[in-house]
């Protein structure tokens, strides 16, 4: 991804391997400082899941298949590696997905440094099909709304959500982007909002409960990424998406999902089988290490939300855009592992 | 309103008059600090009405009703004083209605502090009726979602959208209160969490993206405030309550709108027609004083959204619960000016 720094423009991935660690840009952090996090031990790299200084469900992946890779130098049981990578987070499909992956590379004796290298690049050329797929959903002139951030940031290069955008740009269109800021991390207002800066894409952000305000008459389009995708269709994503995708189809407004195959979790039949992770109420009731709540209150704070099927109007796949009902032939396309 | 103050309890109104000044509750410091700002001049009414120190459409018009009365004891000419007050803040209908309300009282020779008690306890007295008329749509165990904040610190006391909660509390009926945390302001965290808070009524806060996730198992009825209700029933109430509103008919979910006479603006025949203030986009992109956006990045900030009346099962009003359709009625039922 470009990133503009004050010395010059520079190209980076989320997440890389270089010197026998695991190099990862801090996204706990942006927009105030770009600082890259070096980590030399797989239970670390769990941590980095656990804590977000990597995020997103395909960077997630990369980090894990790059943690597993660092087991196996150390010598460390593969098994044991899995197990602590996994309970890193739970709703996030590409996690188990990169983690099993990796079992078995190693297990059939690949360098593992190299598959995991080799599982980050597909992620990216993935994603880069991704963008190729939607950016004709994206004519001249048109508004996007996305949420959270499902840009490079997320998956390792290029974005799912965010990809057709760049893409629609890089090919001269005209586009701006409603950038909802995504609370209780404000991902949507650090890390998109820094992205679209770096790319100089018109862009506003507004607030989550000013969606639906701009929806009535700005917005043309909706496309958000998706941590887990069952095989019936419905998508877990970021907090907020489920309300969005609502309002998008009492209005009108094309709502798409932008995954790789990574994501699909075909052993679940639906949405109410996906985990959903609650996570601190620090993250809701303080700001700045300041609280903010009164004291005697209670947060609660899950950070995903599922959205039925029937709100989206296609999934935006490497493979093409396909409906919901026929999104279970993606279980053909997945990477042999 | 009680309030738990490090001494004991205490009871408070919103604003008030007392000394020749006008005092009110700081509503920007809340829950960190509690404190009185003393108000001595029509204009500083005004700018406290701007800066959100008082805010809320009924506590609006109160302090409005007081920045008449404070003009009228210094000499002050009546209309320009009714000119600056009405420019503070465009969509909350209260603030009209009270200032023409004051001009006609102090043309036809009223004492004006008499007549801005008179209007302050009036609001109070409708609120009650409120809370009387809706807590009845309360059952015990209840789980109410409200938005922003529509209690004791908006509408002087006792609140519109919790009075009935206060009252169904009052009455012994357990409840539970999601309180969505109102971005940009937080006025849901801030300030509607201190009042239950203060009241001892379970509740925990949400951001206001997580609504819908809580909307599809937990939530059994909703009920908001208003700022200003076309003839037609069309409201403008604080950003993100028509997202609410649309979710929680998708789901079945009742959703009631809770506002006094002084919020009906029959002079509009929809929604359209309410002029929606845009407030400083450092609203969104700051916190605690620092900047979280990334430099570049801009944002858009409308203070309030337009629901429309299609999507309210009622509206408790101090007359009774009234359906969209018959809301019309209310006109013959405002107090005579």
């Amino acid at each position: 991804m470009r990133v503009v720094l004050k010395d010059g423009v520079a190209e980076f991935r989320a997440v890389w391997f270089e010197g026998e660690k695991v190099r990862m840009i801090d996204q706990r952090i942006l927009p105030q400082r770009f600082e890259i996090v070096e980590v030399g031990h797989c239970k670390d790299v769990a941590n980095a899941i656990k804590d977000m200084t990597i995020r997103g469900a395909p960077s997630i992946g990369a980090a894990a298949a790059y943690g597993m890779a660092l087991a196996t130098l150390s010598k460390m049981d593969a098994n044991e590696a899995a197990t602590i990578l996994k309970a890193a987070r739970p709703t996030a499909n590409d996690l188990f997905y990169a983690v099993d992956h990796m079992l078995k590379s190693i297990a059939s004796g690949c360098d593992p440094v190299n598959e995991a290298n080799r599982y980050a690049d597909d992620i990216v050329q993935r994603c880069t099909m991704i963008g190729e797929n939607g950016a004709s959903l994206i004519d001249d002139g048109c508004s996007v709304m996305t949420h959270c951030n499902a840009g490079a940031l997320a998956t390792v290069d290029v974005g799912t959500a965010l990809a057709p955008i760049r893409m629609a740009w890089y090919a001269g269109k005209k586009v701006f982007v409603f950038v909802s800021e995504t609370r209780p991390r404000l991902q949507g207002m650090r890390l998109t909002a820094w992205e679209l800066v770096n790319e100089g894409i018109p862009h506003a952000i507004i607030t989550d409960g000013a969606s639906g305000h701009f929806m009535k008459k700005d917005v043309d389009i909706i496309i958000v990424g998706a941590d887990r995708i069952a095989s019936n269709g419905d998508f877990a994503n970021k907090i907020g998406t489920y309300e969005k995708a609502v309002v998008a189809r009492e209005l009108g407004i094309p709502f798409y999902v932008a995954a790789p195959v990574s994501s699909f979790d075909f052993s679940i039949d639906s949405g109410d089988k996906i985990p959903i992770e609650n996570r601190s109420e620090g993250e809701v009731t303080d700001m700045e290490g300041r609280r903010i709540a009164p004291m005697g209150s209670s947060a609660l704070n899950p950070a995903f939300d599922v959205t039925p099927s029937k709100y989206v109007r296609g999934f935006i796949t490497e493979t093409g855009v396909l409906s919901p009902s026929n999104i279970i032939k993606m279980r053909g396309d997945r990477p042999a592992d």
